[in-house]
């Protein structure tokens, strides 16, 4: 028997569960309604039209082989019926019917449904501040804001802009707008970190100086408090705390919010912060109507506890589950990890399950490993330094997140992909160890980094390796008084050890190669504590082991060595 | 209590058995043993060093911190002695000791040991034809003859090679030879395919193409039936069955076998195929005595079998293994999926798991999801088509091989990787359905190539997609009486499909677009099967369900579409 289905929202999961269901039930009709008139976009892809890199705005709206997907074509190709310009204003669940406006002529009507779906997706959030409305103020609310942004950089009026939100929109914006324009750029973040809850503040600190070196300015625990009018409406600057910054386009990208408002109306259950609640089936709390993509509240697979995230490829999936269930074949999704990548200029950013932070916040017996490997075999021209941090919690020994930061390729994403298909299974510290990562020396390591993590993370565990934290290596380099007993062991090679012994003071410093240590400890400076030092921690740890049998076990080890602390914003320790 | 631990074999697993357990048991005694002067070196990387990516022999044997890995170095940085050109002649498991010989001395002695680990790896297999002991004919045994070959070719003396094997390593020096020192190089393979039981046909017929492109003559079916001499004793040129080829470099890369003699003298128990049986524990069937690394047999994680998998990754991950079980930390190596990753020119190719093939043959349910996607978004610059292929099991759903050819980049081996560990785990195919890949359009796309490939095979499973195999499809172009009911239904663009149309003629090659099909499916031919072909598949399937829908249910759609068939040796079809 036929059903009517009715689908509000036309971005990406509902187009996702039109087409799907009707592949599974031919004769159904299917009506999707959105109030605006460009739908089915990959909205993930603006920064790279705003930077040129995506030429026509049109490729953002066009299938793999190229057609545009606009109403005509879901009508023609796929047998759904489209309403664009048409704003969903009210659900008559009783009736089962949805009440809709068509925005231009204000002509409503009624859709009768047997199941309805919410596709509403999110909307930005804006800055009560005096100025946000200003000519010239954006949010990347949707397809026309990006093309009037580049269409203004594209004329030549914008030399100045500032981006307020150091999320991964605002720094995929800020790239957009340097790298390819030239634009002199200012990003603003209130946290005290870019990323804020994505990865641990040294991941987010050697972006930022990633960025800085690419010429964006970039300011944190800093936001804008007014937008300065150029006396004609339009914005000509940024106040904030600290200081007054020119600016001919402003982008808020502080955040989105879920669009349940209609939801909530309807009476349906949705969380206090907006996300409409669903279960593992994807329906509300009225099971002839479904939710997915950015208006939905989501299941952390690490602790079990309601999330927002609002991304296209979640979206993608949950809409073919929709599709599933209303077709009458059971599917089921069972909640996210959080995965999570981004390009920055030439380097790569990701993330997987939770921070360190957020596992301590979450109440787990949390720590990590953070380590410094190549991400290829060492020998192999191309190789680079990959800075890898696994996440754990010592009690089960489960993987509860990794955090990677290495060369813009797809090396991290090999990581973090394989990551969160086994933390999604519950893998602990040792399925780590023995996941079976390809190997041929121009993709990896015969020991990859992945393994090389978990390894360190069982030495942890295990009380082999005793690691001081970074912040507190980091407080004790400014003020050594704080620790009088502390001294580093740098055991490089003599020459790159001799800078800091000649700064810091062979009692602070004490350099003493690797390969000599066993022959030379006796040498070692009594009482003590030694901040072991290496290029990236691996053979600090076997010293450590070393000194501990010599019953010099007062001493700790740096994680990731000089290769994490060189890219931090750390340029006074040498200077 | 200080223990006496010998290790026979200083390559891979070796030296990672002795230095972690040092780790562990700082007091214990351990004493390596090889029979050659060169130890702990990347075998994986000599082809890189024949071609000259890698400059120096010594980078092969260098940590990632420069520094040569010599017996020198093991004894005086890792507290390892180190006996190199000392080979074991014989256990005596009862007095547990093991009788050594210097090679060059002849002098003989007795290795007392309370655990004792055979890390003895493997020797190429030699063909035994006429002409194999000719100078100028190598295996790549090891490094010794990796610099022999390129000091060959770096004095100018090889113009002309030919490579016996179409394995990872004979089509690594294939490149080599080829690609920086431009020698005219043949590869010749007896099996009907290259990289046999690695992957299935397909994917070796799209490598081979590439290969040929790339100038390496390749012929398969074919193998050296005689070493020509030159009346001197070098090589001068290679018979098969087919032919004569002129060469000044033979190389015979037919795959290796497990050095187990030791092993087998001394009662070990050992496969009928040579691979020294070990638990999970890695101990052989005296508990006081491992094996890990080439010489050992392991278990397949997908049929439960015992294999072979001569890897260096692994061999690393077993030593470490090892070394815990000897320090009295239990530890287990599980088994294997069996991934497997190499670079060709600039095509990638990769598999984890078992090939179709062998899963028939392993007497699965066996059925393959075949699919040509997008590397990352569609409309991200630098996209490029890549071939993945899932393999599962009809009845169970379980996942049991993914198979990937691509551009050279790491985008394989995010797939690979991520499927590896979730074929570990027993993953289905709605686990890969629902695996949360990272997704940024820089990446990878929203729904993302493994998941789609999922999909397919959720599709197919469910008797929803019906598919007409390669190979049969291409024995009716060559011969279009075989099934004379088929027709092509092309649903390309028109511009597409017209030069097909014209060489086949609209009988046989129906042209009718996608978008249109909806509108226009009464102009089909009745009485026709249809081969429905796009350019990924993927609208093909749509197309399927709708004329399923209308009644005209004979029809099957051609697997990954012309992306494939495109990639394979069939130029014949258009010229």
């Amino acid at each position: 028997m036929s059903k009517k289905i009715v689908i509000i929202g036309a971005v990406a999961a509902g187009p996702k569960t039109a087409c799907r269901l009707r592949r599974l039930q031919p004769e159904w009709e299917i009506t999707m309604v959105d109030q605006d008139s460009l739908i089915s976009y990959g909205g993930c892809g603006i920064p790279y039209y705003v930077s040129g890199d995506v030429s026509d705005e049109s490729e953002l709206r066009a299938t793999s082989f190229h057609v545009v997907r606009d109403a005509s074509f879901f009508e023609n190709a796929k047998g759904v019926h489209v309403m664009t310009r048409t704003r969903a204003m009210a659900i008559d669940r009783k009736e089962k019917k949805v009440l809709v406006r068509n925005v231009d002529s204000g002509v409503e009507q009624h859709l009768p449904y047997d199941q309805l779906m919410l596709a509403t997706g999110a909307k930005p959030f804006e800055l009560p501040i005096p100025g946000a409305g200003l000519d010239g103020v954006f949010t990347i609310a949707n397809l026309h804001k990006a093309i009037e942004i580049r269409s203004r950089i594209s004329q030549g009026k914008v030399s100045r802009a500032v981006v307020i939100g150091g999320g991964a929109i605002g720094i995929e914006m800020a790239e957009a707008f340097t790298d390819l324009w030239g634009i002199e750029t200012t990003l603003l973040e209130l946290a005290p970190q870019l990323l804020p809850r994505l990865v641990d503040w040294h991941f987010a600190a050697m972006l930022q100086k990633h960025l800085q070196e690419k010429g964006v300015a970039v300011f944190t625990r800093e936001s804008a408090t007014e937008l300065i009018d150029d006396g004609q409406g339009k914005v000509c600057g940024v106040k904030t705390a600290q200081r007054t910054l020119e600016a001919d386009l402003v982008i808020m990208a502080v955040g989105v919010r879920p669009r349940s408002e209609l939801a909530q109306a309807a009476g349906l259950e949705v969380a206090p912060w907006g996300g409409i609640k669903v279960n593992q089936r994807l329906q509300t709390s009225d099971p002839a109507i479904y939710a997915a993509g950015d208006c939905i509240a989501v299941t952390s697979l690490i602790t079990g506890r309601e999330i927002y995230m609002p991304l296209g490829s979640l979206a993608n999936r949950e809409g073919r589950i929709v599709a599933d269930n209303m077709a009458g074949q059971p599917s089921a999704f069972k909640g996210v990890c959080g995965s999570f990548i981004m390009k920055a200029f030439e380097r790569c950013i990701a993330s997987t399950g939770i921070t360190h932070e957020a596992a301590l916040a979450e109440g787990f017996d949390a720590d990590y490993a953070l380590t410094s490997p190549p991400d290829r075999a060492h020998f192999f021209p191309d190789q680079a330094v990959v800075i890898l941090q696994l996440v754990f919690d010592r009690r089960t020994r489960r993987v509860l997140g990794l955090q990677a930061f290495g060369m813009m390729n797809d090396s991290i994403s090999a990581r973090v992909d394989a990551a969160a298909g086994l933390i999604a299974q519950g893998g602990t510290i040792e399925d780590f160890g023995l996941l079976e990562m390809a190997y041929a020396p121009p993709f990896s390591s015969a020991i990859d980094s992945i393994n090389a993590a978990a390894y360190v993370a069982e030495n942890i565990c295990d009380n082999r390796l005793r690691r001081v934290d970074l912040d507190r290596f980091l407080g004790w380099m400014e003020d050594m008084s704080s620790e009088p007993d502390w001294a580093v062991l740098d055991i490089r090679h003599p020459l790159e050890a001799a800078p800091y012994v000649e700064k810091y003071g062979a009692n602070r410093w004490v350099a003493l190669q690797y390969e000599q240590i066993r022959a030379r400890h006796g040498e070692l400076p009594a009482g003590k504590t030694f901040i072991i030092i290496c290029n990236a921690g691996t053979r600090s740890y076997e010293v450590q082991v070393l000194l501990d049998h010599l019953g010099k076990s007062a001493s700790l080890i740096l994680p990731g060595g000089l290769n994490v602390i060189s890219r931090l914003n750390v340029d006074w320790m040498l200077n």
